[in-house]
């Protein structure tokens, strides 16, 4: 690989530029959002995910893999730039860094880009607020085999940090589109994809549904629940039966209960 | 109420305890935890948690009910101490604190304290390491209405805050035991108390296998899965079919995933 370059100051505008990067408004404007760590950088490579530049700092590797994925990102078209260990202390995103921070172009996906099979297993979550509840989500979907998640009105972006993070590089491989609620539902309705949505005034158990076929399963927000919007449009409302306190499933694990209902049923199990 | 004592030096050796209270070592000598936040200490009051302290800020509340909690803490013994905003933001752990943080007093529950219904179903959980995971676990649980969870050779301790917080106030509702895992296998045995195990090496689905009659659901660590000992000893030896990358489930999202699965096999779903 070519030798790359060096920093070290904790002035240099670089240095500033990666810190400010973990605001929405300057990600949006460059395009670019922040990968850190070797797992998810990894993942980010064999997705196809376009890094720019790839930081690394070797005071602060874990492993002995990280020249390999270095030579990687490099053939792969990524500026490789080495920072001294307090330089990456400072641009480092986690509270224990292994050195390796890539800046990576953002994509968009439109609902019309997603291509999908006769029978489609959809997640779609709407007004998510907390960057870790949808990198769960988007794992739990993985997990279940979601053809697509598609995201309604979102109030953090799927680019956040931490949305990288939680998700474990889930967000590069599950096909992932980000739309107004009413855009999703006209898409919905004519490919005949039936909308599960579950609240407690239901009255059916979720696991007295039909769960098969073309299904999306939608998520409300963590504060305020589904909207009216998708209550009055969901075709198969249901209710997670709950003992306990009444908030203990979170918008995370309610998802994840519902999507593996809905493979049991799929699969025969 | 009485007249609080107020304090407001960040050098008072009150506060230089409190802080000392996140860690363990200070916790078990005194025998305490911390509880912080009005949800979680208004849970521990109505689940009969003993307070012996509660340290309040005003500057910091978000509600108007605060008195109220002050008060029938006070009814049930805690000592009122007030603290200024700086004195407070010290003293919380929290990012955002809400201007209340409790000493409460540890108790200890043995396996032959649990008292359980014929059919019982349990949550064993086998060396977990994030305290938030333990939490997550135990709403799981809750959520489910598990009889009882029991922490076997636990990594974090049960009254680490974050075990608290993550637990949203369940760990003051549901049973929870902390013993060693032979000693929790001895227990299970006679009782006629079947163990079902996740496990990918595991021929029979989670869905296949009949999670009716006298369940404990064990799960292993974060790290390392389930021990060789828990292995052996499980009587129903399952996996979860997984879609996507390997590790898009974690722990506490395999244990709600199992567990209900049984509650749905056990209500007829």
């Amino acid at each position: 690989m070519a030798a790359p370059e060096q920093i070290s100051s904790l002035q240099n505008p670089r240095l500033k530029r990666l810190v400010r990067l973990r605001d929405r408004r300057a990600r949006d404007e460059e395009g670019v959002f922040l990968i850190e760590g070797y797992r998810e950088i990894r993942r980010a490579l064999e997705k196809g995910v376009r890094l720019q530049e790839l930081h690394f700092a070797p005071a602060w590797f874990l492993g002995e893999n990280e020249p390999a994925l270095l030579a990687t990102a490099e053939a792969a078209g990524a500026r490789l730039c080495e920072l001294g260990k307090e330089a990456f202390a400072k641009v480092a995103y986690r509270e224990r860094p292994d050195g390796l921070l890539a800046v990576a172009t953002q994509w968009k996906r439109t609902l019309d880009d997603l291509v999908l099979p006769a029978s489609p297993l959809l997640l779609v979550v709407e007004g998510i607020e907390k960057p870790g509840n949808l990198g769960t989500l988007l794992r739990g979907a993985d997990a279940a085999g979601c053809h697509a998640v598609i995201v309604c009105d979102p109030v953090t972006d799927i680019f956040n940090p931490n949305v990288v993070r939680a998700s474990t590089g889930v967000l590069f491989g599950v096909p992932l589109v980000v739309a107004e609620s009413p855009a999703v539902h006209a898409w919905l309705r004519p490919r005949g994809i039936r909308i599960a949505a579950t609240t407690p005034a239901a009255e059916r158990r979720y696991t007295e549904a039909d769960l098969r076929g073309p299904l999306a399963v939608v998520m409300g927000s963590e504060q305020y629940g589904l909207s009216e919007f998708w209550l009055q449009h969901a075709d198969l409302p249901v209710r997670i039966p709950m003992a306990g306190q009444a908030d203990s499933l979170n918008v995370a694990m309610a998802a994840i209960i519902t999507l593996f209902e809905a493979v049991r049923q799929r699969t025969g199990g």
